[in-house]
């Protein structure tokens, strides 16, 4: 089983071999955002969109995606989390707004958690789309991308 | 059940009632991007990539993604799906390479399959992610967004 | 493939043929309910629970189980559901609240959604207790039952 | 990371931080149950049901549930388990028969497995309900509720 | 989206469009085996397995699996079974037994469910494999085929 | 919960307690294959398949379905898998094609991961029949067993 932390002949997919690496605690935070219109954002934090309380849906939404990224993204490794958390918050740009999403993971795993805190970020966004979309067809979900990132070994921490 | 598609008492979520929406052939085409750096352009196209074939796997995972659209997003329907395709194209832009991704998701069904599109598109994303972030941490995915939607009943196609 | 719908010699267990039975628009209504203390009363209702908002979570946890029945229960047939709505209403017995729990499912399909219904108002239930069982150890989930079901072919509708 | 344990600023949903919890030997014990007639409760015990062996599909059906708890709960963290069991007995109240459900969930972890437990017990009385409903569609599941629970760190062992 | 139906120019996977195929009423029979020996096939027929009825397992397994091919295998489309069934019979060969596994899924839609009768087959085969590894670490799981297909509209009607 | 390792009264099955056993570095190597046309082996290695790159994709359903191996086998434990790897080779027979499948697994933990080689192996040789079936609907999967298995603690390592 050497060969599994290289290239297989074939150059095919393969889930690294992770099982030499350290257990410690990593954290990874990841963004995410979407942009609506000022009737959307009204009728969101006036709890008036049809499908529901959106922020609350998309809270569930964004943790329970996390907890599934191992079957989601194909060579990430299973890993027991022990902490997610998302947080929203509403930025105004002339006439629209910017919901930034931010989530944060933890765990005490043989590796890192930024696809799980990706992915949280990701789904969030999405859902927030999936419930708004009846009123806005228009809809753009922002970049996407790592924050920050604790605990690795084989690296520094990262911040962006 | 005449209240299903209004906001219930609590005004919570709900899964909204489509069973008085005709079932028509549906499609939508969704789009996400990457960026990458010189360096992980050639590895990626060069297939050297220490987890494999980057763009062979993010095709897999976009599709199988689409087919679980449902059981990540909380107030999608259930939609049997009838055609998912992925394309991906480079273009470069100075010394950055920007990976476009395109999803087309086909049904015959009640409601539109937006979300299923759209999920294809940032699962395929976030799989180019995984897949390079040993060699890159500080990779964006773009903005992610519909491009057309045909088949619906309760407006026009649309199209950006 | 007649024998699918008697018992196969074994007498184990199959998941009955049902394409013979006409695709039919189908609801159900199942009951569930949690029953707890004053004091947890208040933190839910006030919306101090350390897990969060309680009934928002509850409520998307049952849509989303209504929709994995299939893959929850082993002779359940897979079925499009086309609406799933949840309702919770308080009642007072003495220094005890009871929360119920009613969760409501529609369909088209050549089967009931009883089980769907019923699965829905359970794990609504078991998201309650889940978020409640730091403060109270000894939660009760109350009895589980169908209050209606309508447009089934092999025999009447049903109203407890 | 520090306010992962406390209330988010919106009092949203959370799966609360249990990394500092130190890993220990934990099990809960949980019971359901659920009341059929004299007939059925023959037809049961004498494998004459259609959909085949009742208590056999069940039993299978509540090991599967606790597996999946941490995907169907919304808040509950994912726990490797190390042991799953049901049993089953009957009880006979006048002309009516009680089938009690006892499951018992054990673990290596940082945090209880009550919500596996309640669940195993839960699906496996659902599972009994879906098998038995064509037969008698007022069956009711009767009160859910934990018995036992070892190894927690933050109390006591807790007893019913 | 015509090019659904063709290579995309990657060459790459795409799950094909299914949607211009009538909805026919389409079944599949698939065949698995595993061989065992004298000692096994006694403690499996007289259910004196450690990990319980070996059979009554598999059977659920089996069952269980069809519904979820579409998640399983990439390309397949998701299809709503009508049902499922599976048998099995023992084949004395000197002092070997083989316990033939055969599995029989019918549907109602776009195309056919070979894959599901497949996966039930071969998932029946791997649980019998895990209920007596303990017993005997070199079990064969044998040939796995399809048997018969009936309904489809771009060729004839198999029959091995 | 003593009894967890033995047989409870009924019985029945149950998911063994392995919290005793030691947690090792364990691995296991599982052998498929299936055979071919010489029409249909120039059609894969030439990537000619309307389904797209054959290998490519039976390559990730493997990796995949290795990670969910818990949730298709009822009574096998959930292991966090820490590395997975598939090869591929092809050996002619007269004017036959054999692909053989070699599925890799590692992991540290409990129990074994026999069943999570097995898996990966049989779920790549059935996705490999799904993406040719178009071609040729007599295709046969080939046998199915363990080759290695290291790590274990109740007994010697296994090599056939």
């Amino acid at each position: 089983m050497k060969k599994l932390t290289h290239l297989n002949e074939e150059g095919r997919a393969k889930m690294v071999d992770v099982s030499e690496k350290p257990e410690t605690t990593r954290t990874a935070i990841a963004h995410s955002s979407i942009e609506v219109s000022q009737q959307l954002y009204e009728q969101i934090t006036n709890n008036q969109m049809k499908k529901g309380d959106v922020l609350a849906v998309a809270q569930v939404a964004g943790i329970m995606a996390a907890k599934k990224t191992w079957d989601i993204i194909p060579m990430c490794h299973p890993i027991p989390l022990k902490g997610i958390d998302l947080s929203f918050n509403w930025l105004q740009e002339d006439n629209r707004w910017i919901l930034n999403i931010q989530s944060t993971v933890k765990t005490k795993g043989h590796t890192g958690v930024e696809m799980e805190a990706l992915t949280a970020a990701s789904v969030a966004a999405l859902t927030v789309y999936d419930m708004c979309k009846a009123v806005d067809k228009g809809l753009i979900i922002g970049k996407t991308y790592l924050i920050e990132k604790t605990g690795g070994t084989s690296g520094r921490d990262y911040r962006r």
